[in-house]
């Protein structure tokens, strides 16, 4: 018994001490976080005086410009656009809805043209609507109660799931396919509940898709704020016959170009080993795009400030990239994967944030057993800082398509609570932020970067530098 | 080996299936409270019908008919009000501050009483001002350089605590014994940089006592925003010789009659063994007090409406308590526990809920070792809820005055984040307060009370029942 009870005493010693400078080095670099960050501020300038940056717009090619200089001011190896085309929806002006109970009697409720939509015809789309809780209704009910009305689809988001983001995806085939599907009924449009926990008068943008309906069938999309869909709802129980009016002018236009940020702090000792932190600089157009992502790029931007504060050499490069045109295209996330497998790039680490500002809980990892297993051996690392969530889960659609079997994909997991309440809305701005939560959530991905730098991946088919 | 083996696995089954039954009741909580809980109603009318209930005001003897009828209308077994004298003070018309760089050049700077304090002459008080970082400096300045001038203690809160709680007891003592330790060096009056993380316009109250400094040396005391704080610094490192002005009309009245609420669902087994769970029901009276603590009423109130909801009968007696006083005098938890003393009532536990309404973590316990252990058996049953947090610490205010050594007690620990930011100041309001979070943490405070009453407390010096 003698020698093993050894071994474990040196074992322990050995990871007592490590564990210590590991304890230190988090410690500093939250302190770094909560006392120096420039995430706060940077996330100021792309809320407050750029605004939302909707692909193609020209406050997404200012906030291209606005972050490659600060990533330039940052000091770091090298700092490039990366060339990306991207499609250019346009809202045009505000959109109009009314229920009309009877000719003249109407009352105005709020809409917004889904991402991606057709417009309404000039002078507006009036028809009978039909309610549904899901897509899997409209066969039921058939071309004869479809034709020609306005489908209403008006499955509520569960509030009963802890994870706001699971009564989302319970939710969002509703919005992102509810046209495609109901123009095959022969539907003259649809209104969608937005994906919105509470209720209130913000109609929920977000995209939606036509698949393969020829663009003479596309019918026009709007989301109806969560009120305004509990009246409609009501309204249509008192009187079936009741009409919808809308009024919608967006537009695509040809793709333009566009860019991912990159900046990158090239690896002392294994350079070939690349680590990436991103978010995705585009946003809807309705808020500022504080939360959803300003909040992930200017941390994924702070994981590199902060790792120059602390003094900290990556031994492998680690690369922040600020995707472009998540929210109506992923062709920021397409090309980095496309243009990295081309170079035959080793990719062994990226981390998204997406999913707001919000107070850190941990994270979610899309990895093997193995990787898996080393990323909970760090957990008491965490612990101090209220980092409790190691879990198997999705990381970020931007970094999804990196996707192989050496690569370890992660996503910062945030309290959800309030992220719905702001997503893809006109109140997704800079006031909804707290700062020292927007610096925990950055102290908490470079402490992950940190860990992950220093002892590597687990590797099962390549060979590590 | 085969006894040991069979036991473990019908000890797995028994623990198995007991756990499967508390697993049931815990998800039957949180649904309830996602979909049924009445705290955010009950919130919406003491915050926005009512308003800041500081004791002895007009306000709080309306929380107090308020709540009572709402406890009335949940078919508890007795609901009561237990008399207790409150102190009145009474905050006056808005209190006014300038700084004085020369004669007739002056910038206005957001200033309010300190609760307690006392009025500046009718005139107001101007003085040149000393800056200090905490009452520790006061000796080393002595009464030469004291006399006559205002004390301003500056000390910020520690941005670097994870718990903002702990950043708030490492400053708070400035604005408790602040005046009464500068006025036995001959200050004029003292100001007080808000305990606030942020840099906003908002000054912070909160109670301060003079010690037993005879009423005729009381020094006024106010507190200033952080931003005037740091104007106020700024502008004597430019010119020492610079004056503060302030005036306030605060007074305090004597005693007047105010209540606990106090609601009771008699325990079917144990009758005597009490459980209370709890918040204050007064407030400061700058904002409507919806964190600080209308939060942890509505949630304790919730915690007796959810087991009506899902038809759960404690063995044990639950009370809710909704103490008065809590701000500025303690003197409902202080009644509350004389009362229980005199009737000699067994107390098991007591929950308080005074930390903000906020995402809920878990769990401070002030107990022994043996309870202690107890309730983190508990843990994994609430990981699906992400209540991670059970630790040995403080509870609160109101219900320490119960302690003693049978008496489990315990206070929710909601994220801290942005407490601070309102604490105490004008925007501690209803908007500020999630209607998720606030029903997440009556569901994991009605948790806790359901296996608490299941498993009961373990008591060292009583026999149960």
């Amino acid at each position: 018994m003698r020698l093993p009870l050894l071994t474990l005493a040196l074992l322990t010693f050995a990871l007592g001490f490590t564990q210590s400078e590991d304890e230190k080095q988090l410690r500093a670099i939250y302190d770094a976080a909560l006392t120096q960050s420039k995430a706060y501020d940077w996330l100021n300038h792309l809320s407050n005086q750029i605004g939302g940056r909707l692909s193609g717009s020209v406050q997404a090619q200012q906030a291209i410009e606005y972050t490659r200089d600060q990533l330039d001011s940052l000091g770091l190896d090298r700092v490039w656009l990366q060339p990306v085309m991207v499609p250019k929806w346009v809202r045009g002006t505000p959109e109009f809805a009314y229920i009309e109970t009877k000719p003249g009697r109407t009352t105005n409720v709020p809409i917004c043209a889904l991402g991606g939509s057709v417009a309404t015809p000039d002078i507006g789309l009036k028809a009978q609507v039909i309610e549904v809780t899901g897509i899997e209704e409209l066969e039921a009910l058939g071309q004869e109660k479809i034709q020609g009305k306005i489908v209403f689809y008006n499955r509520p988001m569960d509030p009963t799931s802890i994870s706001t983001f699971r009564s989302y995806s319970g939710c969002v085939d509703q919005r992102y396919s509810g046209a495609a599907e109901a123009g095959k009924y022969g539907a003259a449009g649809v209104i969608v509940r937005s994906m919105n926990l509470r209720l209130d008068d913000y109609p929920h943008t977000g995209s939606m898709s036509y698949g393969d309906t020829p663009v003479e069938k596309r019918i026009p999309a709007a989301a109806i704020s969560t009120k305004g869909a509990e009246l409609l709802s009501t309204t249509l129980k008192l009187n079936p016959e009741i009409k919808f009016f809308f009024k919608q002018n967006c537009k695509q236009y040809p793709d333009v170009q566009s860019y991912n940020v990159i900046g990158e702090i090239r690896g002392s000792e294994f350079p070939n080993e690349i680590m990436v932190v991103g978010g995705h600089l585009d946003s809807w157009d309705l808020g500022d795009g504080s939360h959803d992502d300003g909040a992930g790029c200017v941390q994924s931007m702070e994981v590199l400030h902060l790792f120059k504060k602390i003094g900290y050499k990556p031994k492998r490069t680690l690369r922040v990239v600020l995707f472009m045109n998540e929210e109506n295209g992923l062709r920021g996330g397409n090309k980095y994967a496309e243009v990295a497998k081309s170079k035959k790039e080793n990719h062994v680490f990226a981390l998204e944030s997406d999913a707001g500002g919000f107070t850190p809980r941990g994270f979610s990892f899309d990895t093997d057993e193995a990787n898996f297993k080393q990323v909970q051996s760090w957990k008491s690392l965490f612990e101090p800082y209220l980092i409790h969530l190691f879990v198997k889960g999705g990381s970020g659609a931007d970094i999804g398509p990196l996707k192989d079997e050496n690569l370890v994909l992660a996503g910062l997991r945030p309290d959800s609570q309030r992220y719905f309440d702001h997503h893809h809305a006109e109140n997704d701005t800079f006031e909804h932020v707290n700062k020292r939560e927007l610096e925990l959530g950055a102290a908490t991905m470079t402490s992950l970067v940190y860990l992950i730098d220093k002892y590597g991946t687990v590797q099962p088919t390549k060979i590590k530098g």
